[in-house]
């Protein structure tokens, strides 16, 4: 993808610019991976074939392989991408410092958008496992990634005493998931959006549903369940 | 299945009586949507074959197809089993009665606890998009209806001053959301508990991540995005 800094071709040449064909490139190389990524978060990973890509496109199958080595790549880059701009706005955050809850809130905001987005959808709804080991291994280790940053983000909270004393990993995945189960449900046609979603599921995961007395009462360890058959 | 009240052969005959097999069938059939279910869980619906499956079991595909029509059958079943049980749990709570933060909380626990069993993790991890569209259809329909029963008891909760005044439909989402995803990251052989992590996570979807002050702070709506590129 590295365009060497070629001298210009006389104006009068019918053929663009070095820079500008490897720019050009990259938006076709785009537009096939946003496209399959809507294929795939609408129909399923193994319900999408190349042909269907390509005839979204208006292109032929073969077109497709100048842009992409196969399915398998497509998803692993479509995934690849979401879990990169995820890492990305957290360090942001992170530079831009701040207290720790202030920092959390603004990874589950940055986390929850990403989700309801085509890459980030695909996270949720595809995710790593029809890839072969390796790729299933790297992506993995990029979610991991993330779930440590969450995780850290929490326990710096409650050393600041924002956030309730609690297990940070747990807490992670509470979070977590339930900003990915947005990725499940959320529909771009569907009439809700994306920012009131994510300012509505902070909230609540941040205050609870519970009504908050003038004096606090605790929540019981052990709910009682009715006769759970 | 049904098995008429047949008179019983005598004692000398080497074939069981007719209730005995069907039961004995009901138990082998129940095997095989079991194995397959924690295989689907395991390595992906599209990756497993019902030889797989099969060679599990130590028996041959034929022998399997005298229990099961198709993958699809199977899958159709350990879902629509997984969404039986929690229909069935939250129909128990309801009859039960009590206070409608009781009722959300004991349904809580039925739907946590059901995800980190074989067929429940299957509604999550599999669900069921790979099925065609008359079976997806009424798998949806029977999902619809414990979405509602968790909008339902949110919005009595709310009623009854338990719950703090929310949109009932993004705070189910948030639950079983968070609830749900439990069954995308546990594992059996894990080390945690499955009662544990269904305390700890009603625990702090009840009372939020945030510390209680004595003098409870507004979440703000918006939380503070920093440049978020």
């Amino acid at each position: 993808m590295a365009t060497r800094n070629l001298p210009k071709p006389p104006a009068a040449s019918p053929w663009k610019p070095a820079g500008a064909r490897a720019q050009q490139r990259e938006a076709k190389r785009n537009a096939v991976l946003q496209t399959a990524a809507r294929l795939f978060n609408e129909r399923g990973y193994h319900a999408t074939s190349l042909d269907d890509i390509a005839e979204q496109l208006h292109v032929s199958k073969p077109t497709l392989y100048y842009y992409v080595k196969s399915k398998d790549d497509i998803l692993l880059e479509c995934v690849r991408t979401a879990l990169g701009m995820m890492q990305q706005g957290i360090d942001e955050v992170r530079r831009a410092g701040g207290s720790a809850i202030d920092q959390l809130m603004a990874c589950m905001r940055i986390y929850s958008r990403i989700v309801t987005m085509d890459f980030g959808m695909c996270v949720i709804r595809i995710g790593e496992d029809p890839l072969p080991a390796p790729r299933r291994k790297e992506l993995r280790r990029l979610k991991a990634g993330i779930d440590g940053e969450f995780r850290r983000l929490i326990a710096d909270g409650i050393a600041e005493g924002s956030l309730a004393p609690c297990d940070p990993k747990m807490a992670a995945f509470v979070l977590a998931g339930a900003l990915s189960w947005i990725g499940r449900w959320y529909r771009p046609d569907g009439g809700l959006d994306p920012d009131a979603i994510a300012d509505q599921s902070i909230a609540l995961l941040m205050a609870g549903v519970q009504q908050r007395d003038p004096s606090p009462r605790r929540i019981p360890k052990k709910p009682a369940v009715r006769k759970s058959k």
